[in-house]
């Protein structure tokens, strides 16, 4: 049996730095980090493989930083947990002494049961795995139509990309709008028309009866209002589950969303284990209810928090809660949003105002890469604290949404934000008489006097 | 006599801001903005009229904002204020009774009495005039070689885009580097490097003995350690002065570095007086001392500032002091700073430690447009609280940087922002587990705990 203080399950985001954090507040500890691929992807450049970086090699994570902090790299496969006498057994029969354990090991693709026709040959799911990827893109030129279903995040870059690669892709969607459990409906309108105008077919507020197929090989798909849509391959895009099988194993608490229990220093029911990323729980930073979603940047921040807080809760400060932070691209328009939408609020009974601007991102608007840039923000009518934000706009979108996180994350009010400190320049940023976050804010305040 | 209830005078940032906000504020109320120009030049986008969008109509501020809020525009020039009656005089022989009044009369150019040539035909300043910039610019063919002296922001910008529009560059800093006020080292070496690359001639760390001419042209410029350079023409882009003379003739107390003393709210030392922009005085935040910051977006933030709290000052938050947040481009390379840098640190006598990390803006860094991002953080040792951060990266540091201008308004420290969540993309920002300005701070509590 070997020895080793700190294990962590898993190498993606959330265990790459939940390793890299714990071996930096504790140089002097051993550090394990355990995990089943011999190759990590990029959890969110996954989509991208398919048409801008074109292979999984360009899309790894490399070792270095982890190699070079003096973490070790097993790769293999944790069968078992004995949390009582604190031992890890591996496929490969070895066994692991530790005195920490983090569990980061992720989510898998949902690919519900219901969903006839979903062992079809051609159903690809898109999981963070190489071979599967490798294997999935090698037969991507035996293809000419293909049917995404489900139209969040992944599946709708999975058929941009796609699209752009050449495929005809039709994108389904249960819900009334491409991205509506994310964006309010202004901001889907506009991703739904650069779909459309891109050549991705969209059949929204549609679900799927059935994956259909001949010979046990997928060839379309029956749509609930009776349309079939023809198709070689089918992507079931349909969110991701939590993988948490080993830590109920284990005999860890398990909540109702099924992610493994953590409080808010990711410490998970047994006091030696801690959870992070998409397999652990998390409250929403504003509600504080349990809350699914499942971001490499919200991983991040949570392995942070599990490596700070190994060995010594009471100096470092735990987690607030989660705010979701999203971001996405067609070509050069970006959308982005942090926090609570309109939809949400109105949902949650929150007795909110929301105002948004329409600018350009650069000063004057006729600079030749300026692109509209609108600021939506989402404002609680009691305290004027702001809640959420969405932005539609050019490639400096990914950063302005990191700004407006930062706005919601302080609890900042419509009066702070209007009387805190922007920069602006010319050929970076919209104008500083007419910055859409900051007017968002005005249009937000007159609002709340009203 | 005309009868309105607020005059804001000055018409560029400070005072647009300041006259949408007033009258927004206060719809009943008469507001009227009274100014010189008949076309309002965008401050930060002149430097980009010589190359980039190529004329001044190119980079007017329009006035449908105001006028579409029912905000009276006078073009004429204020003469005389008498503050005892509230009547304000202009050139044109008009009288105007006030009740609120705001100066945002700007800055002008310093051409210091003791630079020997400064009269000669062909020496130029960078005003915010659209009539001198229109005729500096009808010149331009006339030209071959120019010498810039002082390498601000302004005159390295002004360097770039007359490079780029075919001339011969030398710019002359007394310095020893280029933007060496605002930026640290590592970051103006890399200017440096750009603008060498670029085609720019620098001669740093030398200072203007006298501009040389015959007939009265100019002819050259003549450097402190006797080497002459020659030049077609010559820009003096050596900083700008508060316009505070109206201010001073009408009485109010002007402050020792020439601004107009305000308060918090913006007040003057007329009760019904308020100043805003780059006229009026600046406190910094951090450090709490006199400021000599002259930014469109702090004179906006002012402008807003005056307006909201003209009638109605106990309901709504004051100014904490102004942050400055500075961002230019060289092409597709930026640079921003805001808050302290290490050098200014070091020159107050603040016990700091900084820590910066280098990784790429997109993820992976193979896909196309990716480009080399650097953050660097200047922290209080003590407290921890950031005081400072600078980037150097691709188009998205302008708002990457006013990221950082949230956390340090916010007083966040590094544990604050570690346990903070960021959002992230591919094609849109640095990787979740490489995200530089969360790795900067890593470095920095590493630092912190040593």
């Amino acid at each position: 049996m070997k020895k080793t203080d700190i294990i962590v399950i898993g190498g993606s985001a959330a265990g790459i730095v939940a390793a890299l954090t714990a071996k930096s507040t504790n140089p002097s500890k051993d550090v394990t980090l355990i995990r089943k691929e011999e190759i990590v992807m990029i959890p969110c450049g996954i989509p991208y493989v398919f048409g801008t970086t074109g292979s999984t090699s360009k899309n790894a994570i490399p070792d270095k930083g982890l190699l070079g902090l003096g973490v070790n790299i097993v790769i293999d496969e944790v069968t078992v947990v004995n949390k009582e006498d604190k031992i890890v057994s591996t496929a490969s029969g070895e066994k692991y002494k530790y005195d920490k354990l983090v569990f980061a090991t992720g989510s898998n693709p949902a690919l519900p049961m219901w969903l006839k026709g979903r062992d079809l040959e051609n159903v690809f799911t898109v999981p963070k795995n190489k071979l599967y990827l490798d294997s999935f893109q090698s037969k991507l030129k035996e293809f000419k139509k293909m049917v995404v279903i489900g139209a969040g995040f992944i599946g709708v870059e999975m058929s941009d990309e796609l699209n752009k690669s050449g495929l005809e892709i039709s994108l389904v969607e249960k819900l009334p709008h491409v991205l509506g459990a994310t964006f309010d409906e202004e901001v889907v309108l506009e991703v739904e028309d650069q779909l459309t105008e891109r050549g991705i077919k969209l059949f929204t507020g549609l679900g799927v009866a059935e994956i259909l197929g001949e010979n046990g090989v997928v060839n379309g798909v029956l749509l609930d209002n009776g349309e079939k849509l023809e198709a070689d391959a089918v992507i079931v895009s349909m969110g991701y589950r939590p993988n948490a099988k080993l830590a109920e194993e284990t005999g860890l608490r398990i909540n109702q969303m099924g992610f493994i229990e953590t409080d808010q220093y990711r410490r998970t029911s047994d006091p030696s284990i801690f959870a992070a990323g998409d397999c652990s729980e998390k409250r929403d930073f504003i509600t504080g209810k349990l809350s699914g979603i499942m971001l490499a940047s919200t991983a991040s921040a949570e392995g942070r928090i599990a490596g700070i807080n190994l060995y010594n809760l009471a100096v470092l400060k735990s987690f607030a809660g989660t705010i979701g932070i999203y971001s996405t691209a067609l070509g050069d328009n970006a959308f982005a949003v942090a926090g609570i939408t309109e939809s949400l609020a109105k949902m949650e009974g929150i007795d909110y105002i929301a105002g948004s601007f329409t600018g350009m991102d650069r000063h004057p608007g006729n600079i030749s890469d300026a692109h509209k840039q609108m600021v939506k923000l989402v404002v609680s009518r009691e305290s004027g604290i702001i809640l959420g934000g969405a932005i539609s706009g050019g490639k400096s979108t990914g950063e302005l949404i990191n700004a407006i996180g930062f706005v919601i994350q302080n609890k900042m009010t419509v009066i702070d934000l209007l009387t805190s400190q922007i920069g602006t320049q010319p050929v970076l940023t919209a104008s500083p008489v007419a910055y859409p976050l900051i007017k968002a804010a005005e249009v937000c305040l007159k609002k709340l006097r009203k």
